[in-house]
């Protein structure tokens, strides 16, 4: 069935181009905040109805193909969870909102501290994200079960980031609302890690076809 | 087809209590809070793993009904949409989690003051998920715009909250660690009415057929 491959294909190629875009979109909404660019921060809240317009065609595509070619097995499989993914990839999008619209706030403020923790954080969820969708598309290898571990140092980096953050506000308690608009912004990106692991996990279930998602069920 | 209808009865009894495990579990985690019960914030984090089996047995099943009855319009839309809803309720039942998570900290401590606000988001969320899942089960109704409006609510309540908790972290700095927790616990609630507010959403999108979810592409 060429025709089927042929949609196929053009479905993951869908996926990885929503993930580009949430990639782009995480990337520059940290951008706005180190680097004060407030304009940039206005850019990518604009943008997010691209990335919610393509969820919805990707959706669509998948009712389509599973009404249309009546997919068993393996293809059912990929096609139900491209559906799930792209729930997770729109609201790290909306995360990624979220942080423009933190960005805004701070960026009228004077910088309490350098951005450390932050932009780390940043690059990390983003290779989850691309390593989560390369996996999906790909096939199945270890790749996946590297973005689950890497979901830890997101987890630590936002921890880090309120421990530096909480002397500061001991000491002048005005910067409070300040510091906290940063904890907000770490907190975003351990989400948006959250979703990159529910995605390798979606991708795990996939492979294995069988209990890897709450691995907690199988002890 | 009367085997289909049966077992898409099923799915939407299952469906529904995958949604009262799940208002239980908002209910109990906020209690542990309120009455400092540390008992069964340890309980509902012990029954997390129902809430996810069940989710996979739900989705499951999804899977079986699309590859062996081959459903088509409405009946696919449901079960597809099912298949979004479950990913949803399973991450609500994290929040719950992550609440008792905070509750159990939070217990340990004098407490700072009464709870009010907190209590008050607990029973708008659990209405929302309530009717978010009524909505999706019983048919088209105006019920999942009035969830989507309900959420305004729990939005004023998270900032409430904390601008209550700011002036006595102002004012003793030493409590500013046990008042952000209480902050963590008002968002995570937020959270979850944000996942009930999806749901109301594709329930619209489903009755409709078109673009209700993320409105601001249609403006």
């Amino acid at each position: 069935m060429a025709i089927f491959d042929e949609e196929l294909k053009a479905l993951r190629e869908k996926v990885l181009k929503l993930g580009y875009m949430v990639e782009d979109a995480i990337r520059d909404s940290v951008k706005s905040l180190v680097e004060r660019d407030s304009a940039l921060a206005r850019e990518v809240i604009k943008g997010d109805h691209l990335i919610n317009a393509l969820e919805v065609k990707i959706d669509e595509e998948c009712i389509r193909l599973i009404a249309l070619r009546q997919p068993v097995a393996r293809d059912l499989r990929f096609i139900t969870t491209t559906m799930k993914i792209t729930t997770d990839l729109e609201r790290m999008g909306d995360l990624a909102e979220n942080i423009c619209e933190r960005a805004l706030e701070l960026n009228e403020k004077p910088q309490l501290k350098p951005f450390v923790n932050i932009p780390r954080m940043a690059e990390i969820t983003q290779s989850m994200v691309r390593d989560a969708l390369d996996a999906f598309v790909t096939g199945c290898s270890q790749l996946p079960y590297e973005v689950i571990k890497r979901d830890d140092e997101v987890d630590d980096l936002t921890v880090r980031n309120f421990e530096e953050l909480l002397p500061l506000m001991i000491q002048d308690s005005k910067i409070i609302p300040l510091a906290l608009k940063r904890t907000y912004v770490a907190k975003y990106l351990e989400r948006i890690a959250d979703h990159a692991t529910n995605i390798a996990e979606m991708v795990i279930y996939m492979c294995k076809g069988k209990l890897i998602r709450h691995m907690e069920i199988s002890e």
